[in-house]
């Protein structure tokens, strides 16, 4: 049995031991090392994030890469990653349920005013604002896959009038489900709150630019947590600063993390959290990854497969 | 039938015209005023809010009071109310979604941080916190009848640990439901979250007073949504400033607007809406009250009912 185990290189910074003690229990089979071994060529899978440069340049053996995380947009391209090896991304793996958490703030926050009520509190005003029931506030998601339609579909659920766009056609419960660059513009142009959840890629990179934004009602609100690259955040400011948005809630920057002099941290109607939307629970992408693992070592279909031409 | 109608006098004074037309459309058998008519013993019915002191002397024929609110503190013991007539509440009447949603933002910010790093925002800080899930954080509801029953069984269902409190032994699905004053100093020790939605009596008045509050766990949060007279202000401004509770959402005060040299306006932690937390909605209200008037005609009980005695 031991022979069919794979030497599986562990890249967690943050907490080495706490991930390969995991991972050895749920993956007996398997051997991970924690640093290259003498033959790095015996390498043939790799756990982890945040790779630096040349990383892989020497595990020439290398089939099969499993970041710890949902997004695959820093590994789709790499020189030093083989077109043959395979990337398989995290599906959900305890993601979605934060990310409902975080959106379903944002739209609550949108629907009943918090945000300005805290602005009145500043100035010591007492004022009622309108009531709006869920069923009143359109709320669009961009982007269906494990956690857009999570999102969409608890949204909906919840009450509020939700459409989602995504590259298939596509069919969710209580979700109005649009593709194309039509129905792009159609969601964005009723969308109150509008939440990202497209990975970043050549296709998607941008898309949240000037003219985009321009479509959204006047006052709207935006909850970017998918990347920092997939919004303009120039023209972001501006429909901020000239109160054509109405607010953000951002998880994700093109820099991260977050510059201190960057005007977003003091942009009025901006809320920012530092790549929290949807941490990696351990427990979870654990058994994700030792599933493939053991899938990969008997040839079975692999669970997160990432297209690396379609960049996701 | 016009004969068996009832006299009513409504007396709404934020939109009278509004409230007149519904009422008259949904209850077509009865005869609404805006004034006390001539003959002022002829009332039967009284539909309303903030009647003024001794506004119901004339009414000397008044049965039935019917509040535009679920809260009747401020009529059980009015001296100008004699102890025959019938107070109706109105029961849900679309303020129980209302009260999801207000608790609902609570326990999310609270369980993701949000006021956290929006104070590390302030300061330009960029730091994650640790993550909780939905089912490591105990919530407590004191309270569980109309509104209180929603809060807790929505949030329960939601994935919150949820404990409530009520007078008479309960049973809703997913809810640990407690009552006495062992079961509530039980439930006070480990709620991280304190939403408190029990109506203002003799019973419940100032209950969240210095001893009941320094049960809550350190950092705990409170929602106060119910009536400004079911806390100690002072007590809850100590806890505040002390950090022994991290926070307090509170919509309802001693005294209506909150006072502009209140030091809630500004204590750290504090989120202050202005009475919003479950506005009348009046198409469900009309509703429910035609369906009183009609059933008190018809001899039939009625929904609602206060026990004027109890309070509630
Ligand atoms: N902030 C955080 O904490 C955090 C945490 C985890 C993930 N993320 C981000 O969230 C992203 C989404 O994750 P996921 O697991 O939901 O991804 P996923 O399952 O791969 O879903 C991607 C969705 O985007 C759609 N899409 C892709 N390219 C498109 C295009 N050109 N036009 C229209 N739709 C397109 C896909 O359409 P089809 O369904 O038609 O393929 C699919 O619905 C990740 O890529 C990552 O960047 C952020
Ligand atoms: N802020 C706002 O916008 C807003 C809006 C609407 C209402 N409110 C407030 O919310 C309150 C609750 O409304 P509701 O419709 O849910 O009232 P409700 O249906 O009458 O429920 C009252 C609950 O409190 C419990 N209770 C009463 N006295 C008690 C005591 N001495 N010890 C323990 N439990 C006690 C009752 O127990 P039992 O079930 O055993 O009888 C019941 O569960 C209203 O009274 C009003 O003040 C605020």
């Amino acid at each position: 049995m031991n022979a069919a185990g794979l030497d599986v290189l562990l890249h967690a910074p943050r907490s080495p031991e706490r991930w390969l003690q995991a991972l050895a229990a749920a993956a007996p089979l398997h051997r991970f090392h924690l640093q290259l071994p003498e033959h790095p060529e015996r390498i043939r899978a790799w756990v982890g994030w945040a790779a630096p440069l040349e990383h892989f340049v020497p595990m020439t053996g290398l089939a099969l890469v499993l970041p710890l995380g949902a997004g695959v947009d820093a590994l789709v391209d790499r020189p030093d990653l083989r077109s043959e090896v395979q990337i398989v991304r995290l599906v959900d793996a305890g993601m979605a349920e934060q990310m409902v958490e975080y959106a379903l703030y944002a739209a609550l926050q949108y629907q009943r005013g918090f945000a300005r009520y805290r602005e009145q509190q500043a100035r010591g005003e007492w004022q009622p604002l309108r009531r709006r029931s869920r069923g009143s506030v359109q709320i669009g998601v961009l982007g269906l896959g494990a956690l857009g339609a999570a999102v969409a579909g608890e949204l909906a659920r919840f009450g509020y009038r939700v459409a989602g766009w995504s590259r298939s056609a596509k069919s969710l419960p209580g979700v109005q489900c649009l593709s194309g660059a039509a129905g792009l513009n159609d969601m964005l142009r009723v969308s109150e709150v509008l939440i990202d959840l497209l990975p970043s890629t050549a296709d998607t990179r941008g898309l949240l630019d000037r003219q985009h934004l321009a479509l959204l009602p006047a006052g709207g609100q935006l909850v970017l947590a998918s990347r920092g690259d997939r919004y303009d955040s120039r023209a972001l400011l501006e429909c901020l600063q000239s109160g054509q948005l109405g607010g953000a809630q951002i998880d994700v920057f093109a820099h991260e993390p977050l510059p201190a002099n960057d005007p977003l941290w003091r942009c009025r109607g901006v809320a920012i959290t530092p790549h929290v939307a949807a941490m990696t629970v351990l427990e979870d992408s654990v058994a994700q990854i030792a599933a493939n693992l053991d899938r990969f070592v008997n040839g079975q279909p692999l669970l997160g497969l990432v297209d690396r031409q379609r960049g996701y």
